[in-house]
């Protein structure tokens, strides 16, 4: 609480950064969506002068406005907006610098730096940074700046984007936006709340369609023609406002995907033109900034002579700015692999590796690290001995050698390499002292550090997911000399950012731990993690609750790499938000606030939560800001929740039709009723009873109903879980809501399946009709790209199958013809046996990584159309494969089938050999007996007796190959016969014997 | 000289208004020409609520783009805009403050509220109020907003403009905007000098007209679409957009005269809608930011007791915020004419009357005022007699008269009025004191001032030129209690706003005047000239120079009710800027900073002027600050005639193709040529030597050339001079130079005419080709509204025809028929006579003014076509009208002409009469010895003898209306022939003999 109104708060940034050498520029005099886009970044992040500069931005999103009636959301924010170029270092300091001017009491306050990667294509830009957390309130950007204009950016700028009414709203404890005091006795709403809304009216609903098109149009129009005489400042003007233009005419819901694509790639053209033309501009005028220069690496430091001749620890710590959970895992695994490399390959002894990391380091502790190498001998070859002596005496090639090598003519010796012999002479290496061994190999260490997607900072050689900005290296109180480009490693150890001292010296390798512990950091992340279980569990038992463990597992890993000292507070919210559906809930805390759900014994959500902070914190000040964080995104969803349910669901299923697909596809609309459709086709093969019928029909008419709701927009993980909701508030039968629910199922591998016919039938239909109908117009995913998700799409519809007995009947390779017949596009020959081969190899795969072996998973993916025929086929096989009856029966089938060709016929009466006529009757007799549908476990029954022999004695007994054509012919036709006692039942080539 | 950054001075503007309760808001999101347009206060200005608001506005001026290098000009520069709503009554001082904020002493400038009436047609918004001079510098707008969106506001709202740049360059003394220090170490040129080239590109060379055009229209049609919606947030940032888009097209030169008055009522009328629907929509609310109450008015109070019975001086001064010098002159006569007829009316003896006005006050001074009126008896009528009495007793009618009179029946005494006899009673009214009579008459005064352009501020009653804002009124040591709408009248009279005591307390009237001269304010208006000229005479004599006092006694007349307390600085130029033509220089100094030109004996130029500052401040500062601006001015123009005197006069002429004159008279090249070819035609009957033709032939070709130049545009008074000068650059004859400025004599009233044929020749084709093409299209004026000045152009071929000699022989009227041959639309029949009596009645008005009697002017206008015969005629007839023989012969011709029908002839054969025969030999006589063009003088040699005897002698004998219609005939044609001798040379019946 305070009494500092949005006014003072914007003067406060504005002294604070000014002091800092920021020029205040004012916001773009023309719509944008943020303050990035204002020239004052846009181009003068481009090449290669210093910039400072911070300024205000109201930033409009006709897409978040809601009529100012949403406490949060808001289609014209105000951003307040620094750019430092090139980053200065310390950017994360200053940054916390510009909070206490807010008055903020960083020492009280959980903040937190939370893995944001920034992207946008429009503009081809895009950067690496975070979300600053404040008690768990996204109240900035923080972002190095990596690209803009499609031109990588060197030097990197950081840019800082506040975003102002929330910080406004959580420093005045206020609920709604429009409640913010903006100025002494002028609340946010009384400045803006008519604009608001008036706006909100434009950009959902007035706006004219084709009039934006048309402004769209004249935009582009003026932006190439500015390129075209080079001058872009005004080309950059008019790209925004094509931006905008696109940006109404999204909200109107006016663009399809085919739109999107094309428009974001002309505007990341027009970008890229211009970016090049400033740099040229500003080149042309000298650079009148002048140049940022690339920072010096040090010398490395002479060491200090060893005060100690007996082992010691190593510590080697690289301190970064707060790495992505999976990148500082990963980060651990690579120092770890590189290190030991080195140690093994290297010649100083030591003891015990151990590599930690916490989201700001990586730290390695070697035990016993010996004071210097081992001494080595190494032969240094030379030239050939053939060339080396003449006339017994050695010839100038042999004296050169000895002579470079310091050695005399008596030293030489012989070395014999792949038989030819060498002249060598033997060299003493002598052990180096451990620091400079040390100072080597963590040097590499530190620069072969590589993260799934890496950034720049201001730094000529390293490149990272988050800047490297510190290097202890310590062999027992010793400081090992490492520098790594800009770096040079020393005792001085970063701990947490509010501490009275937040960097420490330490004085040894052994006062490292001691060091970190006493400023509250926990180095092993395994501890970290049971250290935040045990504190997760007795914070919900004192309210009574329960953690889900298991279930939280991958958010416990996540949060053990979002903090250094974690401790748990658990915090309230109010009971009435239990009414809303639990998996808002969860989604909310998990997913957007990593808080951790309090349950009581029975597995029903309390109204409470677990936080885990980092550091040392003020609880209460943390507890009560986190509480409201919550509130707001609970308040959102209830929002959305109370607006929806006043919708009824035939009425949110008509919005689809405002909702593309894809360009040739159509609308969401076009989508579900071909699923709906193609669902009810699949049915004819499927036993249903009346009542199973009538919630399939009712069901495919709802079907995806509730992605025109406002909370699945919101939260598209929740799209069937919201559907069930809805449509049981809308008056469904609890069947009916289930199967629209189940539509939706399996949303991720492992995730459980539909449990009735009718939701079975829907989901399989979902999946048939994406796959076949983006195979057709897209193309099926080759890469690592998968826009569509469709190996998702293929996978759930192999787990359908296998997981709903009632689909027996159904096989993938009918409904994909059947879904191929409803697209709106031509399907292409071939594209159905395309999608049925992709389909094949996700079950292939499925079944593989269930540990059957691998020619028996290939030996029945003859039935990967129907993947439960598939499953039990399997099973039989597993069974029996052993069985010398199965395996002798194999035999003889592979040895049919081998020489089998296909077309080949006979008449029985005109053979004559008795092999031949004893192999006849006994397939004559097999098939009869065989059933229809026979499997392994009856064709062994069957044929395992009688065949193998017969198949033997033929074999051993008649060339089949005969000179004359009609015997050939006729003894082909009967190893076709045998060949085909065991057709549809397995691949039996593929099997291994 | 300061170290304030341009960002420093835009915080201290925000610091200081925000303490002052202004909100902060952000510059608006769409491209706007000044502050006003923002919504915070285009739509806040509307209304009942208050609102207090300040910000920065970088305002975009198409027009004003100069690839950034005029030091002075620049296409977006930066507003910081103020508005307190309600006007508070002190925003002056308040404005003062925010100066002393900036680090200005005020007490060492001269700070000026020079006249400035502020109005967007476009937008149906006015003000009235100031520019803002420190010393000589406009700084500021200061505007009291009248109306906005079409609609009158109440309460008024005062809006400050700063002009950022012109202040930062004056803060900082340096020359050019790029050169501001726009933050530490950092220039305004380096910030957004890339800028400032690149969109002055596109606005002058690059912008597309088409595309501009077409945003036009689809802005247009989403500004239509949200009034519809009755959204008027989103359809005023179209209207914005609109204005924009039209600047963008009228910079490039795309505007026509139709255009632009129709796209002005297009956005006026949509702005009247904006306006309209958003104070329906802030009354829908409730008006959340309360109403402004209008302030209460005060009581009259009541005077304290007389302290003397003798007469005592009485002062009486009406305080005004700076009025414009024509008005002050004004409110001092309605002060005096207002007073002397209440006076005079009044009962109360009184000495002198004197009134006097500064810029800020209008004082009465009466001296000898009595104590108290003169009583006086009253005779109040009543009753009629006759139903006053019956039966000799007074009636209930007589006594209730009586009654109500507080009379007693024998009081009653009768009055006759026309001639009707009424009951009436004679009653005493005693003398009320001086203070109760002054008050009543005072308080009149000030209700009753009213100025060619009211304005309203917060007072519920008065309107005026600008706020009246005190009373003084002192009678004796007594205050008269003169009270007008919510002003009181006190003793407390306001002087220098930069006085150590701005507000001092006048003990008594007579000690007004002291006070006011000790305070430095001369009160008396012709003192102050006096005083005015003497200075200025002793400071131009300082430098060696002279002052024309004649030559500037206009602007010595206006400079006089610029200040209250004169003195006069003199400064110096660079003497480099005197090789720029004269008229240039002086217009600058004249027009825009009211500085006397000084000249040597011989009248050169010197590079010296004065200026007349107000009150005490400090000369050097304000010498300083007055020479810097001459020089940001002198640079300004020198630029634009260097840049010009780079472009040859036919490729000057060229640019005029560009230059719309109207829409249907096509561009100003087209009017050029007509101008040319029209000149060439008049020529025809004007003798020409060879050098001569050739001059008017070149000049033709080049007329009004000068108007595509940069320095004409910016000063379009300099039109012709310019020409002359850049036609002599380049390398044309001084004969065709000369014609080329004499082309647009006289400029107005009373100036130069052309003294060359050729010049004259197109002077007088250039109001030809003007006074047809605009009567033919728009018409001729009528009321006081005159846009294309066709009065001054009418006036101009007047002028022009008698002033040049050569022309004798044009007839306007064949001038006026060939200019209609060449205009490019269709001239109705009737308009060239409408154009020669639209001539003629400006020839009649100017020799009555000058003095001639108005029949004699009447009689001749019969020559207006040919106004030089005109005067020759009048000059004739002013000789001899008054001789015997001419008015016998006028009598005698009127007489005639009183019978004489038109057409009638007469055979002479038949007249049988001796009067007849007489009068016919002598008309046959006569006619036969007049030249064909007789003036007065033949008419009365040829005439006067003989023919009026005839005449009368036929008259007395001769009935000419004969019953025989053949011999009525025969007589009528004989009087005809008669009235025919005078034809053509007078319009005799005009003559009053």
């Amino acid at each position: 609480m305070t009494d500092l109104t949005m006014q003072d708060a914007l003067n406060r940034l504005s002294a604070y950064w000014g002091g800092l050498g920021c020029l205040t520029v004012q916001p773009m005099n023309t719509e944008v969506g943020a303050g990035t886009l204002n020239p004052a970044t846009a181009l003068r992040v481009l090449g290669p002068e210093p910039w400072r500069v911070a300024y205000v931005e109201p930033s409009v999103r006709p897409d978040d406005a809601r009529y100012g009636q949403n406490p949060n959301r808001i289609q014209c924010h105000t951003q307040y907006q620094v750019i430092l170029k090139p980053e200065p270092g310390d950017a994360q300091e200053l940054y916390l610098g510009s909070l206490a001017a807010l008055g903020i009491d960083t020492t009280r306050h959980d903040v937190r730096f939370v893995e944001d990667n920034w992207a946008s294509p429009a503009l081809g830009a895009w950067g690496l940074g975070w979300e600053v957390w404040l008690d768990g309130l996204e109240i900035t950007q923080f972002t190095y700046f990596q690209q803009a204009g499609g031109i990588a950016l060197s030097p990197v700028s950081v840019e800082i984007t506040y975003g102002m009414e929330r910080i406004l709203m959580a420093l005045q404890g206020v609920r709604h936006f429009k409640d913010i005091e903006y100025a002494p006795g002028v609340s946010y709403g009384e400045v803006f709340g008519q604009a608001e809304y008036e706006l909100s009216r434009y950009y959902l609903d007035d706006a004219d369609v084709p009039t934006n098109r048309d402004l769209l149009a004249a935009y582009a129009a003026e932006a190439q023609r500015m390129i075209d005489a080079e001058l872009p400042v005004p080309a950059h003007a008019f790209v925004l406002k094509m931006s905008h233009a696109f940006n109404v005419l999204d909200a109107r819901g006016a663009v399809s995907t085919a739109d999107r694509a094309s428009e974001f790639a002309r505007m990341r053209r027009l970008s890229n033109a211009v970016a090049k033309l400033w740099i040229k501009a500003r080149e042309k005028e000298g650079f009148p900034l002048g140049q940022v220069a690339a920072p010096g690496t040090p010398e490395p430091a002479e060491p200090a002579p060893a005060a100690t001749t007996g082992p010691q620890t190593l510590v080697f710590e690289i301190g970064v700015e707060e790495m992505p959970p999976g990148e500082a895992r990963d980060a651990r695994r690579q120092v770890e692999e590189a290190l030991r490399a080195r140690l093994e390959s290297g010649r100083l002894a030591y003891g015990e590796v151990r590599v930690h990391a916490t989201p700001r380091r990586v730290a390695a502790i070697v035990t016993d690290v010996a004071a210097r190498e081992a001494d080595a001998v190494r032969t240094v070859r030379g030239p050939r001995l053939s060339v080396a002596f003449t006339d017994g005496g050695p010839t100038p090639a042999a004296l050169g050698f000895a002579r470079s090598n310091g050695a005399n003519a008596a030293d030489l010796s012989t070395v014999t390499v792949d038989d030819v012999e060498y002249l060598c002479v033997e060299r003493e290496e002598p052990g180096r002292p451990a620091v400079v061994a040390l100072a080597e190999a963590l040097s590499t260490v530190v620069g072969g550090l590589r993260s799934a997607k890496n950034m720049r900072w201001n730094d000529p050689e390293l490149a990272f997911t988050r800047p490297i900005r510190s290097l202890v290296a310590l062999w027992g109180d010793q400081v090992v000399p490492v520098t790594a480009s800009t770096l040079r490693a020393d005792r001085r150890v970063r701990v947490h950012r509010n501490a009275e001292q937040p960097v420490l010296a330490v004085a040894s390798a052994d006062a490292y731990l001691p060091t970190l512990a006493d400023a509250g950091i926990m180095l092993d992340e395994a501890e970290r993690r049971q250290t935040i279980v045990a504190a997760a569990r007795a914070a919900a038992a004192t309210v009574g609750g329960r953690l889900d463990v298991d279930g939280e597992a991958g958010l416990l890993d996540q949060i053990a790499f979002l903090v250094e000292g974690p401790s748990a507070i658990v915090g309230a919210f109010d009971a009435g938000y239990l009414s809303l559906p639990d998996a808002v809930l969860t989604t909310v805390m998990r997913k957007h606030q990593r808080y951790l759900p309090v349950r009581d014994a029975a597995g029903a959500l309390l109204p409470h939560f677990v936080v885990i902070a980092n550091g040392a914190i003020d609880p209460a000040t943390v507890r009560a800001g986190n509480e409201a964080v919550l509130r707001a995104r609970f308040e959102d969803a209830a929002f959305f929740y109370r607006t929806d349910r006043t919708t009824p669901v035939d009425a949110m299923r008509g919005r689809l039709h405002r909702l593309t697909f894809t360009d040739r596809l159509g609308s969401m609309a076009d989508r579900a009723d071909r699923t709906g459709a193609l669902a009810l086709r699949l049915a004819h093969g499927v036993p249903l009873d009346e009542v199973e019928r009538r919630t399939l029909e009712r069901a495919a008419e709802l079907v995806k109903f509730d992605l025109g709701s406002q909370l699945v927009t919101e939260m598209t993980g929740l799209a069937g879980v919201i559907g069930r909701d809805y449509a049981r508030h809308g008056g469904e039968s609890a069947e009916v809501a289930r199967a629209v629910f189940e539509a939706e199922l399996p949303r991720q591998a492992g995730d459980e399946l539909p449990a009735s016919t009718a939701g079975a039938l829907l989901a399989l239909a979902d999946r048939a009709d994406a796959l076949v109908g983006l195979a057709a117009t897209v193309g099926l995913p080759t890469g690592s790209s998968d826009p569509f998700a469709l190996r998702r799409a293929a996978v759930g519809a192999v787990a359908i199958h296998r997981g709903v007995p009632a689909l027996a009947a159904v096989s993938l390779r009918d409904a994909f013809a059947a879904a191929a017949a409803r697209q709106p596009v031509a399907v292409a020959e071939g594209t159905v046996d395309a999608v049925v081969e992709f389909v094949t190899r996700r079950l292939e795969q499925q079944l593989l990584d269930e540990g059957h072996p691998v020619d028996r998973v290939r030996a029945v993916l003859v039935h990967a159309a129907r993947p439960s025929t598939a499953d039990r086929v399997l099973a039989q096989l597993n069974e029996t494969a052993d069985s010398s009856d199965f395996r002798r029966l194999a035999a003889a089938l592979q040895r049919a089938r081998r020489i089998a060709t296909s077309g080949a016929a006979y008449e029985p009466g005109v053979l004559t050999e008795p092999a031949e006529r004893r192999l006849h009757e006994t397939v004559v007799t097999a098939a009869a007996r065989l059933p229809a549908d026979a499997g392994i476990a009856e064709l062994v029954e069957v044929d395992a007796d009688e065949l193998p022999a017969a198949v033997d004695a033929f074999f051993d007994d008649i060339l089949v190959m005969a000179d004359d054509p009609a015997v050939r012919a006729r003894r082909l036709g009967l190893v076709g016969a045998v060949a085909a006692l065991g057709d549809g039942v397995l691949d039996w080539p593929a099997l291994r014997l």
